[in-house]
């Protein structure tokens, strides 16, 4: 497996140059384009990395299937979909058309930010930090790693340039979609993607919903109902509006974020986590998508 | 003309009753939706009233002339343009989506919230209390009338309401349209739109725009070249989405507001002011409109 | 196996009468909107079925599956998907408006009307009546069935009032997407949209995808690759703008129309035909997503 | 006169040169891009040229002018604008999508392709022969010029490649928008478009609309609302979507074509007629609207 991973890892590098960091954020752009690093956890608790498996990146949108999980633990999933819906879109992932020409105005789903704010706007904690907490426990608890924290300079990064995310929320509130305060709600959206990880925590974070919702220490987490729609959702929405090429030529339940972090979840086998910044022009990672695809292949991975 | 003007007024009552009073900001709902009322103001500086003309009501977007008349006086027009179009749309007035999908990203012209909140950015002002203070003291000045002050409960239930103009403001400062404080640019917009007059202001604003800039007085306010632009965007935008259709059946220059006001100018003939609070799907005073239709019949006043 | 059918469709019944037939074109409305029966086919080659399942129906949208097979097979999946993307989409599926305003022009995937019928015109025969004989061959073969044909009210109904297609077809030739001639384009179309069927027909077509391209006979259609891609995009795009939802609920490859049929494709299990001709607003059988819920959470059929 | 027009001509070639002649028709691609010239016709008759002013060309979109005058006159303006509206728009003259997204599903106004085909559908002529000679003999009428035919090569051209034009039809049909044989409708449209005038005639249409109906010779061809109703929606809606900016600038009621015509009213005053096919990226001729604007500024032509 060791040698496999290797040999996908080097057959991917081609691809990683094809792709741009994403500098939308000024910290992001800091990150190293040529950076390309894959680790599998299978379900029996072995590991296997390859390349810059140890290189640290923001979670970013990844953090979203987090926030989701969250938001369904607290408030059940009939009350957080009637908030947001589960309809892929061919938009962008900051698109704001849809709040406004959709019948329903609610955001299409939670894997766009529109929906990963609104669901935010769920969480039950009383002040921000205890938002942010919860979903860092979780994710840390998820991960077995307490040493995840937030980077301070991306989420400030994030925080003063965030003013489409600020549009976004604004538009859903003038909707009375959520109330509450914007600032607060977009500060632990902004924390929550701000989470430094390896491609390793995001192997684990797979494995976990790979194994239908336990940890490989045996732990539940969440149910597997929960997990089953986090997954549905992921194939259906998780690589933006990329997911149906995604599922044809992949067909792995994932999600990526513009940190160049990708997670996927092969149920009942394995749970993948890849990191490769430079980005293709969907805002996925080109090396990382790469490396899958052949991962895929090699294993006949997906789930079609 | 008292004569005529009293039968306009009589004869439009009915159309008066089929609007609605503007709900969306709490302090709106409150206006007489039976109100109703003119004034002529001749550019011999006669005055003619009919009806409610002394029922007092917040300009909203009729202020959106005197702000455009205020940033072109401090930038320039070609630098103002250079920010917001000059096109009229088909969607209302409070619309998102032509930021984002619209070529060039910029609002589509000053006349919509969106173009009136990046010509509000545009004011020179040190301090938001500068710039609101401009352009009070400008509208006082063409309406000869010191009293005209910023209604507090209107400007902060605007304040308090007005989610869907800071989702306009941050997507716009996303896209580089303007930078700045979207608070404070707002506080100066929402106050400007909180304005209390009477038709008779109104009147008199348009009496110096169908006197090309001067005042009754003969002070020169603005060019001809500025007042022709303005006139110019209140036929193409100005009745909202419905001004194809106002400047088919009524062809004035004109400019409304949700509070139920309607400011019209007559190339070298007269100003008209009017009141009546029910609105029509648009936006637009129900009762006003057809005052001013027939008023525009009995006098042949189409400019086309 | 036969006795939870029947408390399937038992227990679906009034679902199917919230529904609505389709009246858009004349000949769908004469259906009998009570009609609600399903057929189940595992891959061991038994048969179970329940309800109206002799109702006859015409195929509609299903023929999309099996327009992209053929085209698939003599054109190549690369060459077709160059024509037609793979992107699911929120709006409807006889919209035009992606056609203009996303970047490539094509259409978003092969499911929505735009996209099959750029499919259609692909195929290779050399008059229209080849091509449709092509399509009707394949889909005679797969169900093991040599009485299927076309409906020939319907095909005349379709072709007479299908107006929105030829906007279609026009909009994509305009853009260059296509050339040839429409009305020999869509008459392929219309026609295999006009194939009747019962449900035990389209619960082989599932079980051959089920069975990676292979019939219960074991002779190979299609090879697995072709399923693969053909299941994929049943999921993310098969269910109109309810597919998201769909996945999420009920989680196995399927194909709705208006005719009121659902095909679905269990993988390595079994292929499920329905019929229930009173829609939802989405245009999907209203009793057969019913049924499909119910069966799917019995037999534990989700792939997620 | 005579001396300005020359020197306006002059002071215009250079923003010809930065045009670009329409292609979109293989029989427009063969017009001379250098072509420049300008006809003034006063109301008293007199009648002014320079530049290239024999130059022959096809009306395109100025044909909308006549065929709107041939319906209102046929059908009453009531009706006529019960099935297209009066509201310009910011998307191109050839757009489909508000076709789709605006509620009323009917075309915006008669001067975009969607509603002038529309507003063809109800001529009132018995065979497309009839319906086309209306419109030729009353062009020739107001131009006083029996010798003005139809291009044939155009026509065939625009028939040949006006899918487009096709895919608008079909969507207004199957929105019950008008009904009636498409290729007769569009043969019409095609035909009126095809009609070769130079740049005289249009002058003269222009004097007959700035006129109020009236032709010079005194004769009445449409009543003064018509007229009204026409040079409003020229100014609103007459330059596709750069009327705004085209209204501010010059401020006359004019109409442009992709052959390079443009036609313009001043009330009281002249009718104009410019060629110059090379077209800016809004399809207007770019040597052509410099002439205009500078006409305009000239002899303070702006209606506002």
């Amino acid at each position: 497996m060791k040698r496999i991973l290797d040999n996908i890892i080097n057959d991917s590098r081609d691809s990683a140059n094809t792709g741009k960091v994403a500098d939308y954020i000024p910290e992001l752009a800091k990150a190293n384009p040529q950076a390309l690093g894959i680790c599998v956890t299978t379900l029996d608790g072995k590991e296997y990395y390859a390349g810059d498996y140890d290189t640290k990146f923001t979670i970013q949108s990844i953090s979203k299937v987090i926030t989701l999980m969250v938001a369904i633990l607290e408030n059940g999933a009939e009350y957080v979909f009637s908030k947001v819906g589960m309809e892929p879109t061919e938009l962008a992932f900051n698109s704001i058309t849809n709040l406004e020409t959709s019948p329903q105005k609610r955001p299409l789903n939670p894997m766009i930010n529109a929906g990963a704010i609104a669901v935010t706007s769920l969480l039950n904690g009383k002040t921000p930090e205890d938002k942010i907490n919860t979903i860092l426990n979780l994710t840390r608890k998820i991960c077995e790693n307490d040493s995840i924290t937030i980077n301070e300079e991306v989420y400030r990064s994030e925080k003063a340039t965030g003013n489409r995310n600020r549009a976004l929320a604004y538009y859903m509130k003038s909707n009375g979609i959520f109330d509450g305060d914007i600032e607060e709600i977009l500060d632990v959206y902004f924390k929550a993607c701000s989470m430094e990880v390896t491609c390793r925590d995001l192997a684990r974070i797979g494995a976990m919903l790979a194994n239908d919702g336990v940890l490989i220490s045996g732990e539940r987490i969440v149910s597997r109902d929960i997990c089953r729609i986090i997954k549905t959702i992921m194939v259906t929405c998780g690589m933006y509006d990329a997911s149906g090429k995604f599922a044809v030529h992949i067909g792995i339940p994932a999600k990526s974020g513009v940190g160049g972090g990708i997670m996927a979840a092969v149920p009942r086998r394995m749970g993948i986590g890849l990191v490769g910044p430079a980005l293709d022009s969907k805002g996925n990672s080109s090396g990382g998508l790469k490396a899958l695809e052949l991962l895929s292949r090699e294993f006949d991975l997906s789930i079609f």
